[in-house]
């Protein structure tokens, strides 16, 4: 065994990449409470209170306080940076100071030069003109190759936020790997992977060994920012302190390379508390160290930035970088996941205050250990900073060692990534299907030209046949601009460093998405339950509808209308499977936009369900507002008849609760919380009121 | 019909592009005598002198007058170049002057870098780091994706001449269709192809629909070279003077994009008379203006120029671009395609005097018109300056509008491209397959650990069985590289101006070839027929062999080794053809290297007809240097014995005749001359010395 692992149980991966295996024959379980933990130390305080002074001095400035204009991100591309180099105990920034942002062009130029633009500075000219003439990036790719439909659905929303401008963003690397093995170690797995492929030189080996090369490459570049900072890590870390860095390191390197939109960190708690619980028993660091090593790591993750235009902060409703750490969850031995270092990173809350950044997700489980439960209550309601996901449901897929991007999408770390794909429009598509593909606002033909509906009242049987035609449509072009889009990332934007912390052969969900779902179920039962006549403007295209008599509500545990609902997103996931999927990706479906619905409803003429132009839709798979008539458990039991099968990707259900109203001043609910990544929609500010499907009560 | 071509006989060439059409609807046959030519005017003198004066001062400084190290060459990428603006009737320039090299990236930085650098000068710092870092090349993406087997097979020379480190060349765009249809009509018809693929966006599509929009964006960028030159090409040429500047601009953009080896013009001549035709009949230009035109035109040929290493110049004896332009043949209708401009194309071998380049090519049949093939006669032995090639063979498979790309490689212009394909050395296959794949000469395990041949004499069944499965190895290994190799360029170095100037669909010839081939029969002959002693080194190499009594030798009418060279070229085709081709190219093979026998020779060890280590090889499929002993008729019916169909990339066989030999001073032979390209060898130097395969005597 090495030296490094020295005190480590042995196993698998002594012998192969296997983090899970490491985790899993030496993490040691934590059911105690939170009276060990530190508090901060005097230099993290000062730390933190030269981060508070940059932050003021950057609010001042307009949200931006220093930009690169002239060096492009890469691992190597800047000298060390620091914010106090002796208080510092974990390193590391994009540029070479903290708050400069990096200037990353690979994604698209255009998007580049106007976050630079509009925020008072200007790539240099030449810089410009090298990624307009010589160097293609993403963007550009994929306008190369959208056709006229799929631009015409992306101007009309009925397909929106493709991640088309920028990196992709949703790939988790594993980055724990360089703090077990160091980057040699790697370096040769990737290596033996490259010298183990097809004999056959069809265009996926060709990719397959320039790929695995430009990882090869990234890899190496990864020891050199070791370097700079004055580390080697070509090798095992030694200490909790050094894996951090390690750690550190290599996420480091994936955001100099990438600007995705979610630039998660994976499931780290577990796997570090190994490296504390060593270091504990073998007196090479105390408590206080370790939460100060923590602490800097998060406030790290915290400085994490990217130059963004003031469209996306509007939309996003800040700076937002969704840097999504799971935490907790079970092992599927049944022995909780939850360590003394789950309890600290949520100490980073109180050590640090309160910060949306980075994402701090429990995977919660009905049986995670009550002390942990009470801790992380008492930290949300105390910071309003800690998201939660259903580990019980996720677990069944992808096992103990997944983790969370962006907000929902669950993958396993270094086994499994993410297309991400962004949403359809559903309640416009009804629209289409009732307008013969004649858009209700534009009155553009966006859609196919089938017949319109004629009649004047509208029938349910007809309604549905043509729905179902325009959601096989939809699905067509939407599946298809998607596979547009990831092949363009693929070749001028891949995620080198990223994809280099994952396995030779990884799964790829290939994600859709899902918005207006509780509006095209009442309006599919308002036409079949009650009577619906169109108002047609002077062109014949329906732009309103009058509903007379009552129909069945979704959100009232009716089936007659839940069907409905169970049936389009079994339906529309059933079109989109029918559809080629670029590199195999495995379709999956999210019912999840929170606040979304807003720009959605903006975006869509009025519905059948009486709904008007302009209205808001509901959040991701909620009932309308109101209509959810019969009470709560009604309301969550009409959510619940849709299958995750065919929603894989998540379904969200925002349900608020005022704490008071349950009688104890210290209530709170947990459950899955729909925060997701849409560029053109979408605010995530984790907040206790937003959290949905009660699953947990504490007090 | 419009305006410009009022005159024109009209046809399918109106309403679809279809330049053939056009020419066969229009042309005119002409089997005069060459007494209407005229002579260079003063302007052209004038101007020559000013191209000496510039070679000299060319030659003086070394070869090189002036590099671009700063601009990157592209479409648009200078201002306006020339000699004598006043004097100049045909205009434009690579870059923006005579004689100034351009500066070409995409296909290596290493290479454009070297170029320089050797040159005494020196890329700009930033350009470099620019394509290190941020812009991959084809050199950089084939290197990526290479075996180590690859890199053996190229290191030992097994394989050599691969396209892997520059522009592949060998690509003939359209250039006709500029000056018929205008760059608008041409736009039209690239937007409508690119409406028109496929729904599903498999990689496929999503490909093609790139490569149109890049097509798109370099007409577009066409459009603007003609205006930085004061032109509007955005109609059809008008006359004479516009149809040749309007197709030299088309070709003019290929040249500042891409820097293959051998940049060909295509089939020009016929189709620009017909314009010459029409302004003489209706008193547009005189004869003296028109030859005036072509002149300059040509001399803008001659003044191709690229930015080479002196290694890629020692190895092809000087400064070659192989600007091929095929001139004559016959229609499929039996009519002979020989114009008034093909003895104009010629006749600037007097006015300007001889010279290399353009390459320009006759298309060789027996019954071209007398005249004509007079004046190609004469021309040839005043000037050393024409290529010949078998119309008769080729028109077989191509038709009546297909051309030369480079020497030998034919195909239909607009409607096919070749993937060039370097050459695998069967005489060094024959060694590995006696050595078990270790190389000979470096002694490294280059092959297939198969086993090597132990017994004291070799056996012909032994050996020929080892020798197939070593071709098969050889297939495989080198087909996929060129796989690699040809995925990369399309990635990194996409040809944009000349695939805008093809067919949606082209056919794609997969080009291959063969070096060795009379070494491998005689060899086999003389295991099989005489007796053949392995001499091996203290590690068992056999690195020289003892032939014990005589054997049958190629090159001397005997099918009993006839038969072994055909089956040798039978056999490897097959084993071609067992692969995978990148974008279901159609392999062919050529036999026909003129001078890198030589080079192929030093590389080789000792092979079992005798041949020592290092010695040449024949050239192509020359039997071996006087072991042709039975006679001149004997030599050449062994060489025919091999079948076109295996090898319809070409197959050559140098053939030296002293004029004085044959009886009378002007007597000449024509034929098909394999003069070739490839990276690390052959020189080309038109000369009448080289014209093999005899076929038309004049006289």
């Amino acid at each position: 065994m090495r030296e490094e692992w020295n005190g480590f149980s042995g196993g698998i991966w002594e012998k192969e990449i296997d983090i899970r295996d490491f985790i899993q024959k030496n993490y040691t379980p934590y059911d105690g409470d939170d009276t060990f933990l530190a508090d901060a130390t005097e230099r993290t305080k000062e730390l933190w209170s030269q981060v508070m002074e940059l932050t003021k001095q950057e609010r001042e400035k307009g949200g931006v306080l220093d930009m690169d204009t002239r060096i492009i991100s890469g691992i190597t591309s800047h000298g060390p940076g620091y914010l106090d180099r002796e208080k510092e105990t974990i390193v590391g920034f994009q540029t070479d100071k903290p708050f400069k942002r990096s200037l990353q062009p690979y994604g698209g130029i255009r998007m580049a030069v106007k976050a630079c633009d509009d925020n008072g500075y200007h790539v240099d000219s030449e810089i410009e003109e090298f990624f307009t003439k010589h160097r293609k990036t993403h963007n550009e790719g994929v306008f190369d190759a959208y056709t006229p439909e799929m631009r015409a659905c992306r101007s009309s929303h009925i397909i929106t936020g493709l991640p088309d401008a920028y990196g992709r963003g949703r790939i988790i690397g594993d980055y724990r790997r360089v703090a077990l093995y160091g980057v040699d170690r790697l370096l040769e797995d990737k290596t033996s992977q490259k010298e183990s492929t097809g004999a056959v030189m069809d265009e996926e080996t060709i990719r397959q060994r320039e790929e695995l090369s430009e990882q090869i490459k990234a890899l190496k570049e990864l020891k050199e920012l070791g370097r700079i900072y004055g580390y080697d890590i070509s090798g095992p870390a030694k200490n909790v302190q050094e894996a951090i860095q390690w750690m550190y390191f290599a996420y480091l390197a994936a955001i100099k390379e990438q600007n995705g939109a979610a630039m998660s960190l994976g499931r780290t708690s577990t796997f570090i508390d190994i490296y504390a619980e060593r270091d504990l028993k073998q007196g090479v660091f105390t408590e206080s160290q370790i939460q100060e090593f923590v602490d800097h790591f998060i406030m790290k993750l915290r400085l994490v930035k990217f130059a963004r235009t003031p469209e996306y902060n509007a939309l996003f409703s800040g700076d937002p970088t969704w840097v999504t750490e799971s935490i907790g969850g079970l092992g599927i031995d049944g022995r909780s996941m939850v360590t003394k270092m789950s309890f600290r990173y949520l100490h980073t809350l109180k050590n640090l205050g309160s910060a949306p950044e980075p994402n701090l997700t429990v995977l919660w489980s009905t049986r995670l250990p009550e002390h942990f439960k009470r801790f992380c209550a008492r930290t949300s309601i105390e910071s309003s900073s800690i998201q939660y996901e259903n580990d019980d449901l996720m677990r069944v897929t992808h096992g103990d060692d997944y983790a969370i991007a962006c907000c929902v999408s669950s993958m396993r770390v270094g086994k499994e990534m993410q297309f991400f794909g962004a949403r359809a429009n559903l309640a416009k598509c009804l629209l289409y299907a009732i307008n013969g593909g004649v858009d209700e606002i534009s009155k553009k033909q966006v859609g196919p030209k089938y017949r319109p509906i004629t009649s004047e009242y509208l029938n349910y049987e007809e309604v549905m046949e043509r729905f179902r035609d325009m959601m096989k449509w939809l699905a067509r072009v939407y599946v298809n601009a998607l596979n547009v889009i990831h092949y363009m990332h693929d070749k001028y934007c891949y995620e080198r460093i990223q994809m280099a912390l994952h396995d030779k052969n990884v799964t790829r969900w290939f994600a859709t998405g899902i918005a207006g779902l509780s509006v095209v179920a009442d309006s599919l039962s308002a036409i079949k339950y009650a009577k619906v006549k169109p108002v047609r403007d002077k062109e014949g295209v329906a732009v309103d509808y009058e509903v007379e008599g009552d129909y069945p509500k979704y959100g009232n545990d009716d089936d007659r209308v839940d069907e409905i609902a169970y049936k389009i997103v079994h339906d529309f996931m059933g079109y989109i499977k029918e559809n080629h999927t670029y590199r195999e990706g495995i379709p999956t479906t999210s019912i999840l936009t929170i606040t979304s619905n807003v720009v959605y409803g903006k975006a869509t003429g009025s519905t059948p369900d009486g709904r008007k132009a302009g209205e808001a839709f509901a959040p991701g798979a909620n009932p309308m507002h109101r209509r959810d008539s019969h009470g709560a458990v009604s309301s969550l039991s009409s959510v619940s008849k849709l299958s995750f099968m065919d929603a894989q990707d998540g379904i969200s259900n925002t349900f608020s609760i005022i704490p008071g109203a349950l009688g104890k001043e210290d209530t709170v609910f947990f459950g899955d919380i729909g925060f997701e990544l849409e560029p053109d929609c979408a605010c995530r500010e984790p907040n206790i009121e937003d959290f949905g499907e009660a699953q947990y009560q504490s007090n």
